[in-house]
């Protein structure tokens, strides 16, 4: 077994293709969006990707079975440009092992004739946010400009800390490899995984990609979270009248 | 010294193997069902294994003597079915060495005709357990059938954050390899090793694979095990009548 | 990609070289130091190097626009010594990658003929310092005669835990490979970034390499750092007369 | 640069040697010992080892003068049996460091025709000790029986976490390639550097050994940490009557 292994399911002739990137993360705000697009588009299985570098587990589906944690690909054939996505269970657990993996993502991409990458991710402000703006960081001053026309917004110096994991690192080595890229961030509060969040990311996506897209899943996902947190913020209240924390703010 | 050593002390002729991972984990029931079983199969030794991955560490045995940590490898004829066992000190420290010790066990599986795994660990619930029962997952929808024949419970979505180190792996491996697998995992309360749990784990596998064992010596252990619990539980409940646990539904 | 990865922007002809490292690290008064060093003498570009040793991360630069993370090589023709500066985001995270790092570092000194390395840092007291001193410790006693000559303290037996990362390997990996070293750590508190200190240790590099340089602008960063120290003690002052720490004493 | 760099001082011929190892530990009192018995010795350098797997570090010695962090060899022409004594500044930092570390000395020992390993170290009892004794493990029952005669104690059973690090590996690792060993571990309360411990360490050895060891030097360093315990233990009385700790019982 190598280090990182794909299996492809089959190998379709895709041409001047978009990369998508869904990989756990805060929020799950990156996965929940590239899923509901991956459902919406009808996108086929491309590949699934073991590794060492991920962790050492096995996830129980529905009905008692097993499958070895991985990534995995999906492609769908799109106007002028076909689509990549990668989704899975788990980014690599080292910085050694992300960029081992995302150096394999970019030959699959070069591989598929990839000219540009979106990667999706949530951007954790440690407070409860009403309503989430669409943070952007890009590999190019025309990528900036181009994703400010869809409502992007880029805040001078954020996220202060950078990009980290498989969202960072795909713009990164990307850019090293000639491929343009851009990071699209739904602000958070980091608290709960965030459907509201994923929806409006997907949104500004979708503009950009030209797709077409019914949202009536992830607004349902959406209203179960903030029912949710509302009980949640209720009984703290009850509980601790005098901790003032921000959870009243909810609804 | 390569990373992971195979020493074998003999190489028998087997068939049809079944392949039985107990290496420790929570509640150490895996390791306490595999070992009961070896002894009462009056199983050989097939090899140790040693590796970088394991920890840096000798166990010094009862007269002062010291071996290298490992894992070791037994084998018993068995019917029209040979078993092989993998019991041990420890598991590999990282995803890395767990994803490569795994490989190398199933590399030894394929040779020795191994047909189907089973694995054996706990399933911490985080409070008392008066009758644990024996979950399952496997590697195919026909294996969870047959498991649930011989008192396996499955149980929708559980356990929710997969199943960790070999027992998950050899599974997740061994499937991308053809190898069926099942694993069965006792409940436990996660705080104490559990020999009860284990004799349930031990009786299910018993029926799988038809093996006729004598459990008094896991049953004598388990008594051990209860009577130091209700020491302390007593004691707790002497000491802090206000802290309500649940200990005292011990016995 | 290779575990380290040297873009070269130009291969000048450099001779008799001299080496300054700055990577981030204790008040940041390494990369302080060298950044505003580089600015002045107008040093230009010489390398970018990547590494799977540096955290997996993508900087976020003012318009938005991302940059892997990396180490830079900066070069400056200087009187009859050239100078190659090492400046960057971070440092590798692992020790293996630290020797890996410093390594490749010490190859490109010997190929521009580097003969000296000054390698620049902080040292923590864990208490604020009004008048920081510049802590030395070198390869040879000969440079530690010539630094003292310079200003430099030499205390015996500090820093008692001996110098970590990059400023320290590469003094000890360069010995064994026939470089000359010293390694210059401006005292400092440990709580903030330290531009005063800083410049403490830029004023005793430049006697050393004999450059002249103008310290305005980092003695307006270390104005504003020192602001902002002031209004903290200010502010615990006045919540809690109690508690009896050094912050009385900046200003 | 490799993952082990030796570089040999000398090569001298030795024959049916001895190898002892001392590198810091519990209590520093294996290399408290080493570092005793190799003055008395007046053994000379033999080799220094360099390692991705040390620190990544630089100790800064009484001068201002740094060397990278080592181990060291020193050996001596001693009766019958030549001796290779193993010191250094630190361990190797994972679990895979140490096995590929001691790999090396073991492929060391074998070149200098070492027939038996001594391991120094300490066995922290979390309590304070006033007649330390020297605790025992070896690789065989004939070892054990040597030692028992020279005062060392056999535990059945103990240290019961198994020996960690260079101590445990070299005679697990060595046991495997056909070397004797035994380990040496002085009680010691874990809370100080433990001279008295490392010389009733010492003592057993020298009986082991056949060596004629002047104490005077190790008495005295015993006597400073008594002299420093006793001061805390009284500070500890005098600020905190009611916290009943062992301490009174130091002196």
């Amino acid at each position: 077994m190598d280090n990182v292994t794909v299996k492809y399911v089959e190998k379709p002739k895709l041409k001047n293709s978009i990369f998508i990137e869904g990989l756990p993360g805060v929020g799950n705000i990156g996965y929940l969006a590239a899923e509901h697009l991956r459902d919406q588009l009808k996108a086929k299985k491309l590949a699934t990707i073991y590794s060492r570098h991920l962790p050492s587990q096995v996830i129980v589906e529905g009905r008692g079975v097993v499958r070895l944690v991985s990534n995995e690909l999906y492609y769908a054939k799109h106007d002028d440009r076909d689509i990549i996505m990668l989704l899975g269970d788990a980014q690599a657990s080292s910085p050694e092992g992300q960029y081992e993996m995302v150096d394999k993502f970019l030959d699959i991409a070069k591989e598929f004739d990839v000219e540009v990458i979106y990667t999706l991710g949530g951007y954790a402000l440690n407070r409860l946010v009403d309503e989430p703006r669409v943070i952007g960081a890009a590999t190019s001053d025309r990528m900036v400009e181009r994703a400010k026309k869809h409502g992007v917004v880029f805040v001078d110096g954020e996220p202060g800390g950078g990009i980290w994991g498989a969202s960072g690192l795909l713009l990164g080595l990307g850019r090293e490899r000639g491929i343009e890229g851009l990071c699209l961030m739904g602000e958070t509060s980091g608290y709960f995984v965030d459907p509201k969040s994923a929806e409006k990311v997907l949104r500004v996506l979708a503009g950009l990609i030209g797709a077409d897209i019914d949202y009536s899943e992830l607004e349902k996902k959406a209203e179960e979270v903030e029912d949710f947190a509302t009980k949640i913020a209720d009984m703290a209240e009850f509980s601790a009248e005098s901790s003032k924390d921000d959870l009243r703010y909810i609804g």
